[in-house]
């Protein structure tokens, strides 16, 4: 069997999210190539080296600029902060290499755009890790929407909200300066349920009203100095929205909503039933129809199992529940399918260049208070 | 003690639900006058007097014209078709009586404006129906808000969707006509919870960016011809809101939301809590507060009772739950007390006012794309 | 119209519910009589007009032996302490009243058995108010279960637990002393489950094993003197059953409960279906079917309404929810309705005995170790 | 670092949770000891070796008695039919290797003692997978009461019910027979929920009181004849307990609860407060503490994350949720960590022995129909 031999840079939150799912995928899934933990860079050698042992890489480097041109590396796999995927991404590509990169893809649409296109040029293949649409509960409603089953789709209602950021004292990070994240909840939260509503409803976004709002606009510094710096960017987001098939909706982000930890959340509303699902209890979802007496509709809690999608690889045994990591570990079982198969990937750098511009077009739309047509 | 006759006018889903709670009211409050179900209108000599009977009045009328100026009436109680309301509240108020209208109150915010300004030059009481911000659960959102208790609020959501016009097939009625409704969900249901919006956060709505959607927009007509009549006004609505205190918000409301029954529900993100509440569910909030060690955070269920407004009144015991008519209770208690004692009501005919004001605005936003600013 | 004159004895939480009731019920239903609260009787005069007053009675007097003598009183409705139950109800049934008793019945079997055959020797109709099962949720329930809609019934699940002993703090009173309680949480809160278990099951207990405990076994006098009671029954209890059509099943009560405020709960589980209740949110049921799709299976939420058993009476609408009164306006047509129309009413005082016997079964069973049968 | 080797048996549903929860385990924790898959054992060579392939293990063999005595494993991990169990560990034991296996341990408690003091004379590790001990919610109520923090318990309520064999049709299998299964539902998920209420409790159980109940007696035979097969075991069992610290509860099983897909659930009842916890929403707990203002008091929805035992390896963020196999993760850490450093580990064999004590007092019990003492 075909190895793809996996290169990953950054070994935080995502970078160990992604090696816990390369080592489990191969025995969840049947998959047609076989990922392989190669070489793993972070900022220094001696991390690196920490990191590869820790989290069962075969090499190490301190240099990620040696990793994207490493001839044995198949797949430039991107968890560094968000400001370096451009530069990265853009080195992977000129170097051949398939390249897969966590979300919000660039800090601006142009980037995306960029990117985007470079990868198309050198026809490399390109992964964004979206990765709660992989959740077989998400998986499911879009099979349930896609199949008419709840009739014609007339209202698309998402949050994803945290409150990462809710404490005030909390120091200025990445998260809060231009340069460093682009938008603020809209990007680092807000673009996982942008992306979701298309996915979900099979219908591109063509016009978003936005209102975005800093409230706390000065963290203290962190090298403890007692001074404050500005954020910059949105502590929470809303936005009305069109669909090009009719659909409209609105959509909710924040890093400051109090007592929301996972709170990314959507109801579908269609002509012959709805959907109701919450990440907080990521393995169920609520579905109702408009069929049978009328004495017996309501939401039925659906817990996920084998009838539904991805499922069955895990466990043969109904709602016994996946976990965050599993999620992955499906985004996994795409990429390597994608790249052995020779198959197109979703969502690439260009479906997440879109979601920069949902971004950006809602931004703009708070500024300018209209409507604003995606191009 | 005192005794206040009531003249109800209409006798269908609201008027009985008055009448239960009429009834009712004397035991479970201590109240500073009687009401007395004293006089009841309907179409007909005929009904008037069959519904008197069933509903407990002690009189009957076919014309609705008497009973606004029968001497004995102290307090006319309209739960006639919405389009009915102003000329009926105008006839009241110039027989000098204290007028108690279900809501909306007007088809028009200058109907609405017009019989505000009449009750006032009168010197009677008003008082309009949006008996939901009685249930103890939301009059303890309120009071927790008002304390300070989750902090600053930051964020309002809210809705109030049902799905009784969700069949295609059901025949045109007053509800989907401009003259008969003004406004459709927005005014019907979406009245509720824009009120509530501001007597939940204790601040005014400033500005509004709306979209509405007729989904339906041609019924069939209820004289059985198989002939077709046209939908002319909203099926479903949404609009983001900003407050006169620096909150930001949303609301959605919605008449063909599948499977939603009550959906009156909301969200309200405090700097150091939020709560949580779903009218489905009337007797329960979730409150979250950001306290104590982390390991212990997360919403409460808090099961409504004794230690919360008015439950004591219904039953000693916590958790026992209260009902629709309930709330029915609580704001004939208000009505009153008000009256009796010579106090303000809330929300009198110019709260009332202000919501046709703010369903006028949503609409106009819509027309015109940008935000509109409440005057 | 013929009228039901109501002797009220009682005005505590349950006389007052009862008033509410009494006062509501014609307005709900269309009633065969109309009930009239006419005379009540408290411990002394003084209490007795002031809550005639407050309940609207139209008379009052400080002897309930007057009451139940009178001749203008219909119905004699119970709603004294427990251990005045049985005096009370054998003197009207004397005086060839009707008789309407709160639950538990009696303080033992011996006196609810003497009870049911003074009653059905004078031919008088009683009712006891175990009012848990006048709600529409479980109303529905039952329908369900007797369609054979779940297929067979092969397990019950009941529990009755609440906390209002948990505070050892809480001085002694009459709940904890055999002489005016007899049975403890069994007999309390257990007697509404166990009367469920029948009424929903369709099938009788024929054998019970039985366990119980006192967890504060002493309690503060309540004279203040710093002098400590001994309690004298069950904490909480817990049974296995069998019932005679070869269900088998398991209950618990409680009232030292910790949280639970209205803990009456079940599930019912059958071989093509299953159903769980909560009373404390008392206006849902959810349903799991065996049928349609596996992928399309769960339990749905049922939000009652006018499809179910009594809604429509209350509201048109769905969903909008029913309070604990509202159980007691169910009850106090059931009353109306028998007595006007001279037909069973149920529970009755047979019925009711057979929950002594329940509870006495149990407590014997605790005692001896080993499975009672239900003589 | 010091290699774990493994010799699996058995590639079912358990055999690939364990293989995938020994890819992940290393990148998941910071182990002492690196497990490799070393050896993996089926029915045949064939099969053992295209099983190998997918799980990712570096050997294969047709035949177990070669695994346990091979060499190079050091942990022989049963996997296999429980009525194999005995006679594979007892053979691991006897090559001196540690044992890693399945519950329920075995058929008998005869046969569980032999297996537990074989171990224990031989000097080698065991553990069994109850995995669902492992999972953080569980492991934080288990903190919660060991610390007092909601008092002292008074009440433990346990169930695992499922309903894999709900299905009448489905056909005889090894679950149903004696000289496969042993118990039934009492065995087959009824080990979990007893060996949780000790873990839970940190009480022994001291006396049972239980009922077992066959309700499909006879099943078709699985090779189509249309003939049928008698199921020798319970469907369904439950059983009243008492704790050797005073303590009560009771607890219910079954295979046939309709609707149920992941039924593990427990309430824990304290005089100072409660916890409420459900399987099939594994990564939440239901707080309650009688503290603070009686109207704030409520169940309290704990999402689990990194102030949680264990969350922080899989994820710093908080309730982004774990999976099933994150609980077999949690299992294998505990393997490696014991092993490694010769530390007890929990439930070992003499600990496994002790449910399958549990399980016969309960069938003897039911059999005698009085109270069995634990010895």
């Amino acid at each position: 069997m075909e190895t793809l031999n996996i290169g990953l840079i950054g070994t935080g939150f995502m970078g160990k999210a992604h090696s816990i799912a390369l080592k489990a995928a191969p025995a969840v899934f049947d998959l047609p190539a076989q990922p392989f933990c190669d070489l793993l860079a972070e900022v220094d050698d001696a991390l690196a080296e920490r990191k590869a042992l820790e989290l069962g890489f075969a090499r190490a480097t301190g240099d990620w600029r040696l990793l994207v041109k490493d001839p044995e590396v198949d797949v430039v796999d991107i968890c560094a902060p968000n400001y370096l995927h451009k530069e990265m991404a853009l080195a992977a590509i000129a170097a051949g290499k398939h390249v897969y990169a966590e979300k919000p893809l660039a800090l601006t649409a142009a980037d995306a755009g960029e990117m985007a296109e470079a990868a198309e040029k050198a026809g490399v293949k390109t992964l964004v890790g979206f990765n709660y649409i992989r959740n077989p509960a998400t998986q499911l409603a879009r099979e349930i929407v896609a199949s008419g089953e709840i009739g014609e789709l007339i209202h698309f209602r998402g949050r994803h909200n945290e409150d990462y950021l809710s404490d005030p004292a909390k120091p200025l990070d990445w998260h809060v300066q231009r340069a460093t994240a682009g938008a603020g909840a809209l990007g680092d939260v807000g673009s996982h349920i942008l992306n979701m509503a298309e996915y979900l409803t099979g219908q591109r976004i063509s016009e978003v009203f936005g209102q975005l709002q800093t409230l706390i606009p000065r963290r203290p510094l962190p090298d403890g100095s007692g001074g404050m710096g500005e954020v910059e960017n949105d502590d929470q987001a809303q936005a009305l929205l069109r669909f090009d098939g009719g659909l409209i909706g609105n959509i909710e982000t924040s890093r400051v909503a109090t007592g929301r930890k996972m709170g990314l959340a959507y109801t579908l509303t269609g002509t012959k039933g709805s959907i109701i699902f919450d990440q907080e209890r990521l393995s169920e979802l609520q579905l109702y129809k408009s069929e049978g007496l009328p004495g017996r509709r309501g939401f039925s809690t659906l817990l996920i199992g084998p009838a539904h999608p991805d499922y069955a690889a895990f466990s043969p045994a109904p709602g016994h529940g996946l976990g965050y990591n599993d999620q992955k570990i499906i985004e996994i079982r795409d990429l390597v399918v994608g790249i052995a198969g020779n198959k197109p990937l979703y969502p690439d750098f260009r479906e997440a260049w879109r979601v920069n511009r949902l971004i950006e077009a809602i931004e703009h739309s708070h500024v300018v208070g209209s409507w604003i047509a995606l191009h």
